[in-house]
């Protein structure tokens, strides 16, 4: 997930190579099922073929599966809309659901009832999903009990809907990379988006200083300040970079990390920051263009160039301690406010459209977060 | 060494950023010294400042310095003109010699005397040099005893001459990125450079197979022939994969690991063969242009773009066991013959002018290398 958008050459040879099985939640189904007994059918966001998202996605009412005994029945709570999710309805995403698919990546949602063998769940426990779990973007969802993780109380809802995909992603790109230690620092671009935002975040919870890269706008300085507010070390664009905003820079460490969401030419500006023998960490393509990697700088300065996909760590470590723990933490982080959830506009899944229509906006900076009625 | 040629861009800054010291050996010297006993001088290949090689670089008699106690002075036989020479010379190399400066980065020679502290080496043994030594173009030079390697027995002296830039590079980049395994598949483009036919061959010594691309030419099968001759599994090149020449790949294990001396959109090719998770490993740049790596490639197949720069690992490893232990191999697979030197034509520094247009022709195959008269 935390979705690359300049993936149109090269995704048909990847999706082929990849293997990635996964669980599709049922936001109701096509087939003749027995209703729910207590939830009849689901208000679910439908595709049926690839294509423009305002176009192509459609409200429909979908019968619910009945609850087995393993499964549970979630009432859901709210859903963000992120970059992967509208890359999958463009088809440029590397997991492709079977038609029709219901959209939607993470949220957050509550325990409506449980199967008869499942005894570790409780009618009105919120939980997120677990693993390679699509099909969020709906009312209710029937899954196995085993796809959804128990949110720890005094976790704000919005912080658990959204910390699967853009806090996780970053979480992981902090840890599994470089061993960074409190007074460390990392330098990223994109840093407004929903992972640099909780970059940010994360990188001061655990001490460590962000150098953050965004486009110059008209609204800089608002959004400038606030980054600064998330605990953003300096907060610059390229052109400042380029012209000598170094000075901001003169007192921080070099970075031994790097986190790229943009590509193309803009890798310059993260490499000229980072340290010999750090790593860049791709997770996203915003400019459409191919990470451009000077080539003195693998060979002279060492750098190493790697990618990170949270879909792919999420599939490997479903119900791991580790991913337990770090799902905890960020949980935490959020109860305490070290974690805020992304600027965002919640939305109605009525007005679907708007939320769509938003996120594919060039400079949208909040992220639109489905809700499901009362 | 194993020069990139596309670094102008970059080079300023990374010059800046690298603290790499180095050792250059003596070939007579512009302040006034005692000269050697045995000989008087030195015949050298000078430049004064960075340029076009045929232009900047004169030959020059220079005086040479005394033998002292912990030094020797060596006859050079053989010294190869590679592209970081080239690139030095241009001045866009990162190792910057003091003016005025003999280029050559390796060679073979033959120790004529010895200083009277060092007891290891004897007049007539054949050596070649460690860690970062520059200046090899010369007829004698005099350096620390502690800077040459005796070859072993049985080397033959143009595998002496031309085995620490491509044959290490080679050696190391089998050796240091992916655990290769006999059987294991390697993908390479620019595989009729120095360093390329030094990979094939050191592959097939290990019994893993070679995709070996090349750009097409007028000469190409003989140059596929030829490479087939020194184990080369398959050739090809990008146009021919591009059509389809897969099938020539059908039975082979998907590679490990990708070698990259081209950059640029060239990268695309080894992206399409190499395995999920595998690396691409840049030790060149011929193409002048970036290496353009798929976001995709990053992100969904997880792919490695690390970089290798023979002169650093000389510079770290110089006088260690791991360093002795490849060179003994690589001379030991020469004695066998499992390891030629590159097709090559032996110039005298007298005519070093014609070496240094053929070493910067275009479709140079052929290793120009320096020798020094009886």
């Amino acid at each position: 997930m935390a979705a690359p958008m300049s993936i149109m050459n090269t995704v048909k040879w990847i999706s082929k190579s990849l293997k990635i099985s996964r669980l599709q939640v049922s936001c109701g189904s096509l087939l003749p099922v027995r209703y729910s007994s207590a939830v009849g059918s689901s208000k679910s966001l439908v595709y049926e073929k690839y294509g423009d998202p305002v176009k192509v996605v459609k409200l429909e009412q979908r019968p619910l599966p009945e609850v087995d005994d393993d499964s549970v029945l979630v009432k859901m709570i709210a859903s963000p809309v992120n970059p992967s999710d509208i890359n999958s309805i463009q088809g440029i995403y590397p997991i492709k659901p079977a038609f029709p698919a219901v959209a939607g990546f993470e949220g957050v949602g509550e325990i409506q009832e449980v199967g008869s063998n499942v005894k570790d769940l409780t009618p009105g426990e919120r939980v997120i999903f677990q693993g390679s779990v699509t099909g969020t973007w709906c009312s209710h969802l029937v899954c196995p009990a085993n796809q959804v993780m128990v949110v720890p109380e005094g976790t704000p809802p919005l912080i658990a809907a959204t910390v699967k995909v853009n806090a996780c992603t970053a979480y992981r790109m902090l840890a599994d990379f470089e061993n960074l230690v409190e007074g460390d620092t990392v330098v990223q671009n994109a840093a407004n988006s929903g992972a640099g935002q909780a970059l940010i975040q994360i990188a001061a919870a655990r001490g460590l200083k962000t150098i953050n890269i965004v486009r110059d706008r008209p609204d800089l300085q608002e959004l400038t300040d606030y980054l600064h507010g998330l605990g953003a070390t300096v907060v610059t664009t390229e052109g400042d970079l380029r012209k000598g905003a170094s000075s901001l820079l003169k007192d921080l460490p070099k970075p031994k990390l790097a986190v790229n969401a943009v590509g193309g030419k803009s890798i310059i500006a993260l490499v000229k920051q980072i340290q010999h023998g750090g790593t860049i960490v791709t997770y996203g393509g915003m400019s459409k263009q191919p990470v451009m990697v000077p080539t003195g700088s693998l060979i002279f300065d060492d750098l190493k160039f790697k990618g990170y996909w949270m879909s792919r760590w999420h599939q490997e470590n479903a119900g791991s301690e580790e991913a337990r723990q770090m799902f905890d933490q960020l949980c935490r982080w959020g109860g305490t406010g070290q974690l805020r959830a992304p600027q965002h506009r919640l939305v109605d899944i009525d007005n679907y459209g708007s939320a769509l229509e938003k996120a594919l906006g060039e400079y949208s900076t909040e992220k639109q977060i489905l809700t499901f009625g009362s």
